[in-house]
């Protein structure tokens, strides 16, 4: 009996580690970014703010499952590394793509597309954009049909 | 004597599934890098090129424990962004600082500088490097000395 209370010892602290191995991001949590451009929980964290040495800034975003940008278009492009969890990737005409960690995703200036996190799991990933050209250009909701099609 | 099995079982199992989780790192090893500018083993595999659209290249470090860049500068400065691992990174006449996943370095033009894994420790991080202004400038090795100083 002592050898089985343990062994149940055992596994709860082996539990306990592997829980702790696996729910500590890269990155902590920025500011809540406020619902005007997605839908779901965002936080962003800017790493470097694009100045004249380094003309591209560098920030991580935090999707919680089911949070998902609207569409839109960068004037001078951005590029997307996935650091954490499970997202989705669609540039307008084109299917869905799923990314994963250590995927990177460019994209071109003025190419209408939309990211986010998949129903089941969030996602994190690092935006490289350059500041030249200008701003995000907002467009519109992505629709359920859209986020939920699965072709 | 049943249950001490079964627990043992469970507990093996805990076990793996922990180390399978602490061992899969975001990025796969890319190149291995030939020992010209550093000592140990490096891997390094570039996300993007640096053209015109994008005029900075992202690249992937992957650092054996021990292994260490020599001194260097970069004439267009460099950002680092630790993504696994624990790692070194020293700038001249400044002590050397440990850093660790979630930090991001910003290595201005000129400055001399060092980065590299600890001794105990491998060390991922992510670079991205304006193109303008030339490539890396090498200097010489990190002596023992400087990289086992403790303060």
């Amino acid at each position: 009996m002592k050898q089985v209370r343990y062994f149940a010892i055992l596994f709860c602290v082996a539990l306990s580690v592997q829980a702790v191995a696996q729910e500590t991001p890269i990155f902590p949590k920025g500011e809540k970014a406020v619902n005007v451009h997605h839908v779901g929980n965002v936080w962003l964290k800017e790493l470097n703010v694009a100045d004249s040495v380094f003309t591209y800034g560098t920030s991580v975003a935090i999707f919680d499952p089911g949070a998902r940008l609207d569409w839109h278009s960068h004037p001078g492009g951005q590029i997307l590394i996935i650091t954490e969890g499970i997202g989705y990737y669609q540039e307008k005409g084109k299917p869905k793509q799923i990314v994963r960690p250590g995927e990177v995703v460019k994209c071109l200036p003025g190419v209408e597309h939309w990211h986010g996190a998949t129903p089941e799991s969030g996602v994190t990933y690092i935006a490289t954009s350059p500041a030249q050209n200008g701003k995000t250009i907002w467009l519109h909701r992505v629709s359920d049909k859209e986020y939920n099609r699965t072709k």
